[in-house]
């Protein structure tokens, strides 16, 4: 231990109940126990808006809740392992801690994709009664298992935006050869309607865009497409976002190290990533809205509504495109009826509750 | 402190790093060390679905998270305090802890109500973001200050429904007279449209509504109706929930305990309701939608929707009720004017992300 953890320990100790009994005969004792430190890869750039620090929200939870007990370094993409070794890096223990996105790993997992957005799925609020209570984290916990990883929900962008298109979409033909950032069964069935998609991570889009190495791409939400600059590179903004109703973060924990934590560490973890998961839906929600206004006023941005016969068509070639992808793996097809089977029986539910009141809302 | 509770507390103790450091030599130093124990008053029947046991979910996460080393005893109503003495009850220190719905505090405080669900106000996503990034926390803080203490959200029902009737309302006509359960805004709402609205706790409505004293009243959403039996009592079930569309519950945490404890008990406390406030919008979600179907397959309830007409009219009402509450209180008309803002302000975005996607889904 260096003397400059140490310190750090120790500061952090003298302020926790932890390590100040009420009997303070044993603080010595207390100060020189060891501290836990853990590394938490990411896929996002230092501190990004929404994505990077709800990273860094959950690190400090972490640290916090333990009373400084289990100390968590962050690491940006590219800084310990590249944004889509996350995975790896967290399952090999290389890092303890991994904070990505799901649908990053459809090549090792493809059952990983129902566990992001699914194109034409779950909104938030459907997706996290599915994880918690229609057996959806179970689920996930399966699909992961094998690698030693415990997945948990971390944050959630909400309902993403179409994306930004450098020409207008305006009927189907429009996509054909449309070169697009896309991740997830959004990519095949944006391949299947004629586009070709391509999988780049979320630092390096604007460059593909000014480039002309892309013609469009999907990224988050007003927010984090803001932040990203993406507005001074393609001029229209097109919603919905089909392909990504609720885009869930995720919080990927070494299974080895997580056992090896007392019981009230885990059970910390495990809130923390619930809590994480709570306040950026919320960020993502606030932020969004504003963001939104900015971009259309203050940028001129140009927002569009994909017309209804690409949407129907999206649509077709999504359930095909399950239906495929089900029948070519037995994991996704249990995850692909778990989660359609609780769709299915949350729209009679949706119709007379959010739907019949945002109705009411504008009469 | 008596044995029982002693050796409860060595034998959490014992499994938690807190009284476990790596360097053994503390351990029996660590054992005597006090448990700190609170009690928690809650407005529900024990365990009650959703709502009580919300209560048991989080005094449970305290106990986990603190490694035993906050303890919680959970009451029902009317075992320490009625229903509707929680907030009196952890103000006046009796109990540390409440869980219940501001709304019921209407008459102490009339900015209490936007914290819970406002007639044709904020749905649960909207509302948390509102309250965690939009000023909502706060303001909630503001009005509870003067009364020592601290609120948190600890759980939302989700949007409600608009409840059960013992006759069917086809007109405005249908209100004049009709004596129905109501807490909140949406009471002086249903007041100016010539109905009576009377403010009952959860456990006394069954038989208020089988003996008539009552016409109709509100409740939850289907998964809290049905374990209410209310089904049984009034045959027609009216949506959509126009006067609670986000029902939050709260955590009162009396602020002189809360200063009292450790800055990581202070940073578990707020940590375990947000993750309490996360996973109960998650059950009621799932739960209602299957409670749904059971009551109209199962017990044949009608679902009813309330006419357009009616609907109008009572927005008409809501917002002037709304005028002329901020007129005679300066808080109330603080908070209503941050969350009319922060609602105006989320129209465009829910246009172009939730509600074009849903409309999308259905194409």
């Amino acid at each position: 231990m260096k003397r400059r953890d140490f310190l750090a320990t120790c500061a952090a100790g003298a302020a926790a109940a932890a390590c100040v009994p009420q009997d303070s005969t044993v603080d010595s004792a207390c100060r020189t126990k060891a501290t836990i430190q853990w590394k938490m890869v990411t896929s996002w750039p230092t501190n990004f808006p929404g994505f990077g620090t709800a990273a860094r929200f959950l690190a400090d939870t972490l640290e916090r809740n333990s009373g400084g007990r289990l100390r968590v370094r962050v690491f940006a993409a590219g800084e310990l392992v590249p944004a889509f070794e996350v995975f790896d890096a967290v399952s090999n223990g290389t890092a303890e801690l991994g904070h990505s996105a799901p649908v990053y790993w459809k090549g090792k997992i493809p059952a990983a994709q129902f566990f992001s957005g699914i194109p034409f799925g779950m909104l938030p609020m459907e997706f996290n009664a599915w994880l918690y209570y229609g057996g959806g984290q179970e689920l996930w916990e399966e699909a992961y298992r094998p690698f030693g990883l415990q997945p948990f929900s971390a944050g959630n962008t909400g309902p993403q935006m179409g994306g930004w298109f450098r020409t207008r979409i305006e009927s189907l033909d429009d996509l054909a050869g449309l070169k697009m950032r896309m991740p997830g069964l959004g990519a095949e069935v944006l391949r299947r309607a004629g586009a070709i998609p391509v999988n780049i991570p979320g630092a390096e889009i604007f460059t593909a865009l000014q480039t002309g190495a892309i013609d469009a791409t999907e990224w988050a939400g007003p927010y984090n497409d803001q932040a990203f600059g993406l507005y001074e590179v393609a001029p229209y903004y097109y919603y919905p976002g089909w392909h990504e109703p609720s885009g869930t973060l995720e919080c990927l924990v070494n299974a080895a190290a997580l056992g090896s934590l007392p019981e009230e560490l885990r059970s910390i973890v495990r809130s923390a990533c619930r809590e994480t998961n709570e306040l950026v839906l919320a960020e993502f929600t606030a932020r969004n809205q504003v963001s939104l206004q900015q971009l259309v006023e203050d940028h001129g941005v140009e927002l569009l509504r994909f017309p209804d016969d690409v949407l129907t068509r999206l649509g077709q070639l999504t359930e095909r495109v399950i239906v495929e992808a089900a029948a070519a793996d037995p994991m996704l097809a249990r995850v692909a009826e778990s989660y359609a089977a609780f769709l299915r029986e949350s729209r009679d539910w949706r119709a007379v509750s959010t739907d019949a009141f945002v109705d009411a809302r504008a009469l």
